[in-house]
């Protein structure tokens, strides 16, 4: 006796999901069998309206449910700071650290020719229409620290330098509560050379 | 910016299934809000599926999409014996070591008076019918060799033995490939209280 047709189903659908192997996938899915109907409703409802609320700010490209996202209606936050993003989640990282008050933009990607994604693959031309829009001065470059973010930072800088507005990148180097012994040789280059003034 | 409020719903609602922690349900929810239309709406629909095609079988208890499952309509398969589990997918580990051609039945749980579960909550009474309705002349216990496993295998043996009906227990030991030197204590004493001449 094998699987039941419909398990073996969810339980491919399950294992779509990040994180989710093969056994846990089906474990899930005979959870979901053993569950009592309206629990198993409300999990399925949600995941549709999650979908169908949740779509990308109109202006900058964070996850809203209006066409307009909280921060870019925010009239306190300053306009002429944007900070570039790889990805709608690097917004919550950057907010919790409660230091920044600028607005943000996300690229939904990074530049990558071995995946076959370019400039125009991503959210670049939104980002040079809204510069002088909403009249930034400074975009700071906060894709991740990896050959593909840097590699899109440098590609954004050299189209935004020219404009005459100030681009900057976050620094990279040891993180706080990091021990040196630890730190790959990479980071700590970047730390050395990033070293400023005491 | 805190989480959206239907981001949010949908993580709660993933954080209930086994083995998913609040910031993989979180996770999980970005994933969803990310993934195009058609593949949001295969994963709800399978759930929904699984739920309402997926049930137990009106003899045995093990999992099926029709009235009675394949391993009780299955006329090759041996009617004089039960092996009685407790959770439908014993039944598919059971079935792994193909070694058994009998039939099944599902308690759907242990009797657990801690957590208030008696003798009248798991499916004792209908295991009793079956026994003349079905002719049976073995009943193998193969509940979990933990308390609430041994306790529920004792109460039913006790019913069962008057009528005259073999009741026998799966045996416990060492597992094949087990190390003894890895093997806990009360394994070890039940290895050695089941010894077998050579």
């Amino acid at each position: 006796m094998g699987v039941l047709e419909p398990i073996a189903r969810l339980a491919a659908q399950f294992s779509r999901l990040p994180g989710i192997g093969s056994k846990t996938a089906l474990r899930l899915a005979y959870f979901i069998v053993d569950q009592p109907e309206t629990e198993v409703k409300a999990l399925s409802g949600a995941i549709i309206e999650a979908k169908e609320s949740v779509h990308y700010c109109a202006r900058c490209g964070n996850y809203t449910v209006n066409d307009i996202c909280d921060i870019c209606e925010n009239p306190k936050r300053n306009c002429e700071t944007i900070c570039v993003v790889c990805d709608p989640k690097d917004i919550f990282a950057l907010e919790r650290a409660q230091d920044y008050y600028g607005k943000y933009h996300v690229l939904h990607g990074v530049i990558s020719p071995m995946d076959g994604v370019g400039p125009d693959d991503i959210s670049i031309a939104p980002l040079l229409k809204r510069i002088p829009e909403e009249g930034v001065k400074e975009v700071i470059l906060a894709t991740n620290p990896d050959i593909e973010g840097e590699a899109t930072a440098s590609y954004i800088s050299k189209l935004i330098k020219p404009l005459g507005i100030r681009v900057t990148r976050i620094a990279h180097g040891v993180p706080i509560g990091g021990n040196l012994e630890y730190i790959d040789e990479v980071t700590l280059s970047k730390a050395l050379e990033g070293r400023r003034e005491m």
